[in-house]
């Protein structure tokens, strides 16, 4: 059973959501669930579009992996001690990741402290006067913690996850699944291709 | 004034719709619309995800440029003769493209007779079935037409429509915009980038 939060809010850049969502929504193993949570039954993203949530920000707690989206609304989240108190999360025990500037919500939870970590580029400032050390990187990870900058580093950061919680074929497999033909894709790849888009199982339906 | 329509229907990729329309909502150029457009008020995506449509699908026929997603829905799309027969596309006034099985909806509309297209993997056979020369590349232009496969090959077919709609600077810009930092993005290009955050401008609003 791996439970996968990914974390939205208002004013959230589309694609840090979707990028993630697709991904991980490819992998076929028994008791993989992947939900998106909120605050609201309703977030509009940075180019107002309606997207229901799943589940409550707080079920993120209980999850064996967190992500925060990013855009414009994580710079109200940061001054929200309300929205930020609601998460208790234990990097020992799991997977807390970011992409662009939701790096700036794992600062404001403590969760970069003495750590280097990447960001969006417009970002950088903000989370520097968090006390953190900013690296020109695609991608940091620390232990259970990941930072990753630029919308197409989402293939690192769930690369990690799918690598940690499913396994190392399931990460190669859904990250070639996206490339572009001719370019790390390739027509004889069906036979492997047809895996990800099996009907999905879980213990409930079998 | 541009228009610029995306066309989804039930069961279509999630990245497909979400990839092409972040990267087009990042011009900011006079008069630039982009809608999503349906058949009925609210498509469910591959995953189940519910999304609002802006637009019928007719209105595809008055864009400037027309581009299909993807997906397992297409299937049903190429068998439903009254929903093609809604489209009335001009290849010598409209930039018309596809992602992925995208372009077995283009080959049922006539477009692709005599060309050469790419698609995504598992739609190679369905596609050639359709009298059109598959080639193994991520994306292939004659004139109006292009096609593109591979989810991440959708870079090249919205920076063919930037480029052409709008200028070679945008399409630079907003395709720099999402790549990894270190790998194509960089803390110093912060300057350029705002200008993709800009309120949007258009005459009703100026």
């Amino acid at each position: 059973m791996s439970k996968i939060s990914i974390v939205i809010f208002d004013k959230f850049t589309d694609l840090d959501l979707w990028l993630m969502w697709d991904l991980l929504n490819r992998v076929r193993i028994d008791g993989w669930e992947v939900k998106i949570l909120g605050e609201k039954d309703v977030h509009l993203s940075a180019t107002n579009i309606e997207v229901k949530t799943q589940g409550r920000i707080e079920e993120a707690n209980q999850s064996d992996a967190v992500l925060f989206v990013s855009g414009q609304g994580t710079r109200d989240r940061i001054a929200d001690e309300n929205w930020l108190a609601r998460f208790n999360l234990d990097k020992e025990k799991q997977l807390i990741g970011s992409i662009c500037s939701g790096s700036l919500i794992l600062a404001k939870l403590g969760l970069l402290n003495g750590k280097t970590a990447t960001t969006y580029p417009t970002a950088k400032t903000a989370l520097e006067s968090l006390g953190v050390e900013v690296v020109e990187k695609p991608f940091v990870a620390h232990g259970g913690i990941a930072t990753a900058g630029g919308c197409l580093a989402q293939q690192y950061l769930i690369g990690w996850v799918i690598e940690n919680l499913a396994d190392a074929d399931w990460k190669t497999l859904v990250l070639k699944s996206i490339q572009p033909v001719g370019e790390g894709l390739f027509f004889d790849d069906v036979p492997n291709l047809t895996k990800l888009y099996a009907p999905k199982v879980n213990k409930a339906q079998v």
